[in-house]
């Protein structure tokens, strides 16, 4: 079981959109081109987070992509289920209800001992997700990765129009 | 996203062992009975849990599956790392070292803060299944659960050697 490259992908996708300020939209190309990243293959994930109501897109040459809300209203779970589903882990099939002796309906208005414990498993992961938002990514990055990513994008395109 | 089924058919097979008392080997095809599962997956999946030191097994006539240790000495997550694997949910690719202006390994000597999220609450979702032992889930079962166990048991395999 293992969450896909999208997740990673897209959280440093996010956070490089956000250190950037948001005043400025930049295409997929260049977010792969910044991560060393497969273009047409981030440019499915982001589009999941278009989806997600995560970024907006817009066309032409100043198109790309931006934040769609505030740093501080993305959570590192919403990232997690834009691009994986909002399905949970553990899928319970209710197997306890089948066979020769199958339980009663009566004995499975509960879930069973085997469901509860990999729901509150799953539960604590999801709260733990999201108790962190791109805007606590991007104040506790390290001063060097904000340089570099400011670098880059004078070097890509030009001094920011709104310094 | 998703555990494989293998994890609730393993937990439920465990269980079921358990609760038997552990004097009896039981057959895979046994098992499936009982669950409503198909036999040759079920199999595949014990074999699995005999790797992973949860199960022995033995062949021949009065042959199958018994919990190799103690019920309170296995836990949820030996389970879970035995039909998936051991291998982290989120696998981080190092990518802010990559592209035209990587960080440099001074500023990599931790891991970046998106790492730290996806690790801690993976780190939680782990030590929540660690805190729930097969003794744990038997003993809370309902009874309904452990009486149609026994009744399936007399049914399948007579009266217990040893009441």
């Amino acid at each position: 079981m293992r969450l896909s490259d999208g997740v990673e992908w897209s959280l440093h996708s996010l956070w490089l959109l956000g250190v950037l300020g948001g005043d400025r939209a930049i295409p997929a190309q260049r977010l792969a081109e910044f991560y060393g990243l497969p273009d047409a293959y981030l440019a499915k994930i982001l589009k999941l987070l278009v989806k997600a109501g995560l970024l907006t897109s817009s066309s032409g040459p100043r198109g790309g992509f931006r934040l769609a809300r505030a740093a501080d209203a993305i959570t590192v779970l919403d990232v997690v289920n834009a691009v994986e589903g909002h399905q949970p882990m553990f899928r319970c099939s209710e197997i306890r209800q089948r066979g020769p002796e199958p339980l009663g309906p009566t004995a499975c208005r509960t879930p069973c001992g085997i469901a509860q414990v990999m729901l509150r498993a799953e539960r604590g992961w999801r709260d733990e997700l999201a108790a962190t938002t791109l805007a606590d990514l991007i104040a506790h990055a390290p001063a060097a990765s904000n340089a570099r990513a400011k670098r880059w994008e004078r070097h890509s395109f030009g001094q920011r129009r709104a310094a």
